[in-house]
């Protein structure tokens, strides 16, 4: 269960892995963004132990994902919610499903489905360019070294990037 | 660094995850997309062991999300590019790399960026709905069963989406 830790990487693909964190956190985090707020649910949802359901839940909270509040004293016990962050983060949850949804069940064949608010209609989220609206796939962009890169890190990459 | 699987679950994310596989797959994936693709080079750029690496890279062949030919013969070397079904996969890391450019080095210090290039334009790709074209995130959509949800798994989800 246990993973590398990729703290000190200036790549954004593994500090996101790191927040993911095993495979059981996204799967915590999916049932707290669907709606599924109390330990006890997400337990009887997953159907894991109590002990790495407290620890996922803690460490999502600790990377503020999730924000807990209680909802009864003596005992207390919490809701588990998404912040802003969570949102966010959720949107890479969407990513997943939208390629299980493609290429492991069929579209025509989704576990679940989603309804866009703003429009009503039944929705496959898509990725667009912010600038000027078109589909952007993997083959419709050229990586660039941001300003926050590296150099000194992933040599090959920074042969690619930077010549 | 063994992970849960999901085989049986009928989970879009959770059968995502199973190919994503543990913290090192997709960094491998990443470098192949980013057009890494020899082995002695994706072994250079991430500082992996060669063990490890001809693991992850089998296990990538293997779930058709990456495809290598024979760039030489005796002894045999290989070149590894995305699959069709690889570059929907790169959309995860995608949004994977949008989330923490965001949330953990800010878009002003992101490492890597992408220029579309079918406007030019430095691009942050972004999710919208394919029917509306307006932006989609966790606040704007409602789930509901889709053609092969199994009302058999996950209880809580069940009773949120059947009620």
């Amino acid at each position: 269960m246990q993973r590398s830790s990729f703290g000190e990487s200036r790549c954004s693909v593994a500090q996101t892995l790191d927040i993911l964190g095993d495979s059981w956190t996204p799967l915590v985090l999916r049932d707290v963004a669907l709606g599924i707020s109390r330990f006890d649910a997400i337990q009887r949802n997953l159907g894991l132990s109590r002990k790495v359901l407290a620890q996922r839940l803690l460490a999502l909270v600790d990377h503020q994902v999730v924000m807990r509040t209680a909802y009864q004293q003596a005992p207390v016990r919490y809701d588990y919610r998404l912040t802003d962050k969570g949102k966010d983060l959720a949107l890479v949850l969407l990513a997943m499903q939208q390629f299980a949804d493609k290429w492991v069940f069929g579209v025509d064949n989704a576990p679940v489905v989603w309804q866009h608010l703003t429009c009503g209609e039944r929705s496959n989220p898509a990725f667009v360019c912010d600038k000027c609206g078109e589909p952007i796939g993997p083959d419709d962009v050229l990586p660039a070294p941001g300003p926050g890169f590296d150099g000194s890190q992933n040599p090959e990459l920074t042969a690619l990037l930077v010549g």
